[in-house]
Formats: C-alpha cells, structure tokens, sequence
C-alpha cells in the first residue's frame, strides 16, 4: 500500500514532514492537492482534504497505513467494497484486450454488460444506453422521455439530485443542439417527507395520499399534455434516505397513466445492492418506463451509468435518431467492471447481505442506538441505505446546528471511520458486503461520538 | 484476441455462423448488441455495428483476427494509439492499488495527473477540475465563467459541438440546482469557414476580419454586461477541421478583454498531440480563462475530462462553494492513465510525430490526391487532425451527396480503413504514432475509394 502510484516520477524527493506520522507520500498527495486540484461543491480556499491511498472490502487507508472503516462507501457508491479482486482482475484483462472503443462500433464486453444489467431490470426492459455516470443518464432520460412523448415539462421532487449538468448541448451549435433546445420546463413538487411533511400529514398513510394528490395538482396545474415525465429517486438519497410509503410509487405510476406521462425511477444511488434489493423498485414492484443507473453497477471502479428503456420507448426510436451521445458509451473496460461486478454479487450473495445486515443488524443497531440518544431524531432506511436524522430537540425536531454536526464528523474520523454527512443527517452508507462485525464496529463509533455532542449540546 | 472476455459466462454455446469467415464471438457480439444495446445519434432499427474485438497502435481488429487502420482514432480519441502497454499497465496497477475514491479526498495519482497536466498549460493556469469526459468538462467551464462574472449568456458558434447534457442539475431540486438555474442564455454565433464563408470573405484575412466584426456585433446588441463567455473549439472539429485563420483567436481575445467577458477554449478533440502541439492554442499563443479537455489526455483508456482554470478565475473560488461536482471527479484510474499517457507521450515524442507526419507525410499526401481527384473540393488541417471536403462539383462547391459519401465510407471499409465521415468530409485523424508506412497505405486506400466513387458521379 505504500508503492509509489503508476507514472511517479523519480526525480522529485519527499518533503520533510513535521508530522513524524505522516508518510512522505500522504504529505506529497496533499500538497499536489491543494496546489493543482480543484474540489466539487466547496470553497477551495479551505480545503484539507484527508489522503486514500488503497482500500479493501469496507476498509480503505492511507500511505501510512492508518486504516478506516468506510461507512461513507466514498460517495455511497462501492457496493461492492473496495479492491474487489474479481473486478479489479475483469479491468486489467479488458485493458490488455481493448481499453476503449468507439460507441458506434459492437463490443462483446458491452452487449454482456447490457445482458446482464436487463437481467435485474422490470420486465419489458430490453434495452440500455450506457453513460459515464448518474449525471449523463439522467440526461438521456430526461431525453427520451421528451422525444418519446413529445412534451417538455420534467417534474422532480425539491428533495432531491439527479445530477450537476444543464447546458453543453444548448452551447453545442450544430444539428444536436435543435432537438433538444425546445425542452426547458422544469417543475419541482414536494414528495412524502413523513418526519417533515409538507402535507401537514400525522401518519404514513396520510403523507402518501397527501403527497399524491399534491403531485396531481402540480401535473394538473402545469398542464399534463405538457408534462412529459416524473423523475423520482425511488428512494430519495442524498435528500434524506427518505424511503417511500407503501402505496406511494404506485399511485405515482397510475397517475402517470392517468395523464400520459412517463415515470423515470432514478436508481443511481439506490440501484444494486444499497436497500437490500437488486434494484430498489423491487421492493414496491413498481414498472417504471426508464430506469437510470450508475455507482453500484460496477461500484465505480470505472466510471458508467446508463438507461435501462422500455420497449415501447425504445420502439419509438427504431426509425428515428435518438439526439443524444457521447464518446464513451458503453466504454468496454467499464463494461468488464460492470459484467464482473454483477456476476460476482450474483455468485457471492452480495445482495442478499445487504438485506441482512439491514434487517437484522444494522436496522436493530441503529434503533437501539435511538433508544439512548437523544439526539437521533429518526432512524429510517434498509439494507445498507439508512439515516440517523439529528435533532437539538425531539419535540420541535430543530436540526442539530451545523457546527455540532460537523463535531459529530470530526469525532467519528478521530475514530477511524469515514461516515457520510449531508445536512443534519449521518447517513450509514457502508459497502453492501458489510459484516457484522465491521457494523459492531461502527455502531460503536456513532455511540461514542453522539455522546460526546450530547454532551456539548 | 479470440480469448474470451472477463466475466464472460461459461454455460453459452456459441451460435451456429453461416458465415464461415465470422468468429463465433463476433457473431455473439453482434447479437447481444442488436438485442441490448441503444446507441448514441442514431435510429435503431436498422444498425448492424461491426464487431471491434481488440488493437494495437493504428491498427484494431475483430474476434475472427481481421485488421482495420483506424485512421479515425474511434471519435478521434486514441492519440496514443490502441493498447499501448504503458498506459494499460499504469490502469493495471492503479487497479490494484485503488480504483475508486471519493472527489473530496486527496489522492497522489489525481495530484500527479493534476500536475502532468498543468505543464502542458498555458501560463497562469495552475488548477483543475476533473470530470467523465469533454461534455462535463465544458458544463462546468460554462459554469465557472458565468460564476465569476455574474453574467448569464454564453456566445459560441453554429459550427461547433460541446457536449450532449442540459438537463440534469435544473432537474435536480435541492440547493444546488439554483445557483446553476438562472444561467440559461445561449447564443451562437458564425465562425471563420473561408471555403463557405458566411462573411462574403474571399480571403483568409477577409474572412478573419469579418468573422471578428460578426462576433463583437453579437457581443454588442446581446449587451456584452450579459455575456459570461465566448467558448470555441480552437480548432473546430466534427464541424470540419477548420482551422483558424492566424489573428483569429487574437482577435477574439481582445474582444474578450475589451468587454470582460470570459474566453473558454474546447481542446476536448484539438487537445494532446492531434494538432502537432500538445494544446492547438500553442499554435497562436493565445491566452484562455478556461480550457476544456477530454479525449487526448489519456486517450480515453478510462472515461476523463477536465477544466484548466486560470488563476483569477480560480481565486473567485477560494471563499466561495463552487456549485458542480461529480461522483467520479478525478478517479485514480482515469488519473493512472493521464499520468501515463502524458509522460509516455512526452518520452516517446509522440506531439512531435503527430507534428512531423503532418508537415512532411500527410499534408502533403493528401495534397497530392487533391491535385488527382476532382471531388476533393479543399484539404485542410495540421498534425493529425485532417478534412477532405468532397464535392460534386469543384466550382459550385455543391457537397458530394450523403449516398455517394456513404459509398465512400463502405468502399474503405471494405479495404480495411476504419474512416471517419461527417457530413461531405472525410476527416483524416489517425493515431499521434502514426507512421509514414500506415499513412501511406491509408492514402492509397482514400485514392482507390475515391477513385470509384468519381466513377459514379
């Protein structure tokens, strides 16, 4: 773990380090880091970004070897754990074949990585097209939903991310740009949110009634023959882990037919493995008309997403071209990530741990948990897709103010586990092949570190 | 080459082949395609996509061993040629030591390749924002310009391509899709195409003239307060290898600097050695705000991409959240292979062939088959970055018709020449390690092609 990386180059001697822990390669990442890299969603002014250098299963590390435990999954994304030796193996053999290719272009890779996704897929979905990530596949949702039915609106929840892209092909000048410079309509509803609802609601019954019927009067308000679909997180992630209310996808699937609108399930974060289930629509079986994918179909080792198509909309586009692509679709090494990464989760039961550990451990875990802190104002998930929501209060439900939160993240790093926060929330995202032990591990982290904020509240 | 695939399952007998010079796996491959596969930019009904199996430097080929001269670098992308044994060991070990990890972490390959990077750079160009590929990578130069001015309109030409995304963050509904939702104004403008000029131009320093008096018009009755940026292909290139007329981009500069307005400049397919430079604005000198890269800079071996950021606008961000980001931003297996692929390139001179093929080989080649066949209406280019403009007519100009282009393309095909065709151009953009013998067997190949296709005109 401590090799120097492909390509070092020889010549450049390690810093002096005043840190007599830190390894001289964790000193040279962080330098080159903050001289030359530019982060997501921050301020970089800041910015102290910790070192990875390797990883294995639900453990990853630094040049000096201080391991951590990673209950972040790094973006909730390696499902799978880190240096799988199966997928790590499928990558360097698909480089010795053939690292890329052009889209255009039949690749066996590919059309085993497009099987094998349709393998899990809702029936009556054949066909995919692959992207680069979560961000692109909602892109090409969003644009056969539009070219399908021939409207523009999209509507999407306020709680929710499908992604950080919006204008290269309305910059682009050439023919592609005119089919798809039409479609701006974007509508944003509020979804079932039980422990915050928007609806006024006092029981999960109420908020999905409510919350159907609210988004039937957005589709009805905006004009439904405009409306061309509802994009939803099947289970909304980084918004909250907010798991829907039985009832809620189908009611949202009739009112699409009721008004002839497609359902896009965004199952970037929430697809292949994460609640327990291949996909997280199976828990509800729910028929979408698109699904798009990303992170847990090859766990990120290469980066992919794409668009599982209903045959009827793929139909639509058998006689006419579909305005949309990209030079790395169906990209054949992060093909071989996804074929190794099905079929291992397949041979090793990889999803049916994480059904497990949700059910039985680490549900229960962080329920006890709730049970002595206070400061959890809910706990909500499945499988290893779970939310300790925390409050100052649990009578009016105020949010722990950002300072404590960012206390309780330091504690838990001061203990050697990665955890992953997003607003007042820990969300307790570990890879899928999870033990119980390494969850032992951690509950015993969140203990100590919601103890110690406890105490300061 | 006939291995089969990792992950590829046991249990599947190959299909019976009618064809006795097809392999069992490209007959496999083709299936899967037609049965799961969507693709980019076209309609789906009637596609037959060959089968590409594997490759090595200029030449890829299918499972039954048949060799193509990949004079199109699939979409133009495979600068360092295929298979090149650096960068596939650089991913192979990088795969082993981590193949994913979180943007907000430091990693000493995403730092290396940061730096690889930033030495090809202009001067004052320090920092970089890693994406998937060239259409994120304009995404967020567009963003970072229409942050740090404030401004909205983004000002780039008809002929150009940047991208095939426009949606997803505008979907998306918390916070970080409303410092990306006002920016919404596109303008396009006519660039300099001295063969078609739009500018009654009948020279190039007429047409440069013209095309900057177009551009400051547009910049001037948008209200140049409202324009972020003017972003360019520095070499236009799916539109048709155009070249720009020297003072152009000068030109444009000032322009820039007179109304401060950002200069964004797409290398996405001129960067890395296609045009003989290892950036095609080091043919001009000129000085960008922002460059967008992809493509070249690890020949697509793991899907990459990018944004130089100049210090200044780079500054804006020290105290203030830069609003984009992406799960896969600076991936240590993308960065594994920029590292390689830039410091193979650098030791094995290959900016240099590029450069010297296009001097002393190809330029003059294809000149010479201008001067032979009358359908060539004009030759432009640099390096290895090349357009034949076919036509019906030499004097009117009129464009070879999509039939007869078409016949051009299967004609070469059927020689074992993988072309590259947009719209009445052959665009002639081999691998940067091309070699005189490749190019000449490429350019008897065009000669025959064109040679029965001006029988039939």
């Amino acid at each position: 773990m401590t090799a120097a990386p492909p390509g070092s180059p020889e010549g450049l001697a390690p810093h002096a380090d005043p840190h007599p822990a830190r390894h001289p390669d964790d000193v040279r990442a962080a330098e080159l880091d903050r001289a030359h890299v530019f982060h997501s969603w921050s301020a970089q002014g800041a910015l102290a970004p910790f070192v990875l250098a390797g990883g294995s299963g639900s453990e990853v590390w630094d040049h000096a070897g201080r391991r951590y435990l990673d209950f972040s999954s790094q973006l909730v994304n390696t499902n799978i754990g880190h240096g799988h030796p199966a997928v790590v193996q499928a990558i360097q053999m698909q480089a010795d074949l053939l690292p890329t290719v052009a889209p255009a272009t039949a690749n066996l890779t590919r059309g085993l990585a497009a099987r094998a996704v349709v393998a899990h897929a809702p029936a009556g979905m054949h066909k995919i097209f692959f992207t680069n990530g979560g961000a692109d596949a909602n892109e090409n949702a969003i644009r056969l939903a539009r070219q399908h039915t021939g409207r523009d609106k999209v509507v999407s929840l306020y709680r929710s991310y499908h992604g950080n892209t919006g204008a290269a092909v309305v910059a682009t000048g050439d023919w592609r740009r005119v089919p798809n410079e039409y479609a701006r309509g974007h509508v944003h509803a509020f979804g079932p949110y039980l422990y915050r609802s928007d609806f006024w609601a006092t029981t999960p019954e109420e908020e999905c009634e409510r919350a159907l019927r609210h988004l039937e009067r957005v589709i009805q308000c905006e004009g439904p023959a405009s409306v061309a679909a509802v994009l939803l997180e099947t289970v909304v992630g980084t918004g909250g882990v907010l798991v829907p209310p039985d009832g809620y996808l189908a009611g949202v699937r009739a009112l699409c037919d009721r008004y002839g609108v497609l359902l896009i399930l965004d199952e970037v974060m929430s697809g292949f493995g994460r609640t327990g289930a291949w996909l997280a629509l199976d828990h509800w079986g729910v028929r979408p008309d698109l699904v798009t994918f990303a992170k847990g179909v090859n766990s990120g080792y290469v980066p992919a997403g794409g668009v599982l198509i209903s045959d009827a909309v793929a139909a639509t586009f058998d006689d006419r071209v579909f305005p949309g692509g990209l030079t790395y679709s169906g990209h054949p090494l992060a093909m071989a990530a996804v074929v190794a990464t099905i079929e291992t989760m397949e041979r090793e039961h990889v999803v049916e741990n994480a059904a497990r550990i949700g059910a039985d451990v680490l549900g229960p875990g962080l329920a006890a948990l709730a049970d002595r802190h206070p400061v959890i104002g809910e706990v909500r998930g499945l499988g290893v897709f779970w939310a300790l929501e925390l409050v100052a209060d649990r009578a009016t439900r105020e949010p722990l103010p950002p300072a404590l939160v960012a206390r309780v993240k330091s504690e838990m790093m001061a203990r050697d586990l990665l955890p992953f926060l997003a607003d007042n929330r820990i969300h307790v995202v570990p890879p899928c092949v999870v033990t119980d032990d390494e969850v032992a591990r951690a509950l015993a982290v969140y203990d100590e570190a919601l103890t110690v904020i406890e105490g300061e509240l």
